[in-house]
């Protein structure tokens, strides 16, 4: 990220469940994340991904709470026995936690107008900590909510990106990071000098090499980002000075 | 994960580069190794993914290499001026670090074979803390490392890849984790009792259920892992008979 910021919130992400550390699903909330935080002014610093266990969960929405502006959790909202993420999320954050009026009313009136059993399993989706905001989910009801700085969504990815669509305006957000990149056909190792030459005339810039292996050679792709569009075009009429000399 | 394994070795993976943070690239490295712990006997208990950003990775590396037995990393081991893992791994563990006579041997020899400038910035590859084993680079020679319990290898998916199909057999494993899967195509919701009695009837085992959105309905992959084949098959039985309940 680039060193100088015009004081962006910075942002961390959680992701609470044993599928992705189990192998089983690749993650795609995290993904999805990044690009709608880049775009709305928010610096992502921290990703970590953690099980469905008690413990871990409220260790690391306080360190993220703590280190962070914002932290956005995915994953452990629904009426199962491991969904854990609301009870860990309000001791975590030293909030009491209960079936909740607001929350019970919204989901009693989506099962009974489609004549489904509103029993403990879905009542426990009503257990929302004292003083948390709900965060709409036009998909299925059961909302999510913000605590404090800590904004809590559900697991599936239509769900999330649906309670973050209608999160993200509420945000105070930054200025939206700029980016260009040039690909090379060139290993790293004949442009990184001049690449390092760049980085150090341009600190307000970041600039990324990002290696890539294809068809038996590597290439990289060469990503400036920035806050200022003059900066980053000149940067990046450099850069192109230094990729014909390498080619 | 299982409440009760027998002693397996625990896991941590730290990504490191600001490509996953700004949303550019969807991780990959991440999903692979979660996919080859668990066949090697490793418990993945938590992903962290940090910024090229000297602090942020120093204290990721402390933090994981003291709560878990193994630390994988990927990311930041090229030669251009973004890639400080090496540096930020020794200075974690505190170890020195300077080009070192094997590692360059190693890439010379690779270079001059190619007829290929060995220059500065590819001798920053033979940086490597003293004290730590080489890991094998089969794709681009360039060697990861291992030092105390944490091990560095490139983001590049295919090397990294290659990187950890040479180590895993290095280190002692535990017994894989068996799992079977049931998809319903019911919300979680009717079925969440009965999954938690079961849960509780079961306590060496995990239950996971994860849910799915699809074609304007949820469904639910039920997830049950072990290490007991008899118990998972009793567990399995039982699950039939509540999803049948439930239809």
């Amino acid at each position: 990220m680039p060193k100088s910021t015009p004081s962006n919130p910075s942002a961390a992400m959680l992701v609470i469940g044993d599928e992705i550390l189990s192998g089983r699903t690749r993650d795609a909330n995290m993904y999805h994340l990044a690009g709608e935080l880049i775009q709305h002014g928010f610096d992502l610093n921290e990703v970590r991904v953690v099980a469905d266990n008690e413990a871990a969960i409220v260790d690391a929405v306080q360190a993220l709470s703590a280190s962070c502006d914002h932290v956005f959790t995915s994953g452990g909202i629904g009426p199962t026995h491991d969904d854990i993420t609301a009870d860990c999320v309000a001791r975590a954050m030293g909030a009491s936690i209960g079936i909740r009026d607001d929350a019970r009313a919204l989901l009693a009136a989506f099962y009974d107008g489609q004549g489904i059993e509103f029993n403990d399993a879905r009542k426990r989706m009503a257990r929302i900590p004292e003083g948390a905001d709900l965060i709409d989910n036009p998909i299925s009801t059961a909302p999510g909510f913000s605590l404090g700085n800590v904004h809590v969504m559900a697991g599936v990815p239509q769900v999330f990106q649906a309670m973050l669509a209608g999160l993200l305006p509420t945000l105070k957000g930054g200025a939206p990071l700029l980016s260009q990149s040039l690909q090379i056909n060139r290993p790293e190792g004949e442009i990184a000098g001049p690449l390092a030459n760049l980085a150090a005339d341009f600190p307000t810039l970041s600039i990324g090499s990002y290696p890539f292996w294809k068809a038996g050679a590597f290439g990289a792709n060469i990503v400036i980002r920035g806050f200022d569009k003059s900066d980053l075009d000149k940067a990046m009429s450099r850069l192109a000075i230094i990729f014909e000399a390498a080619t």
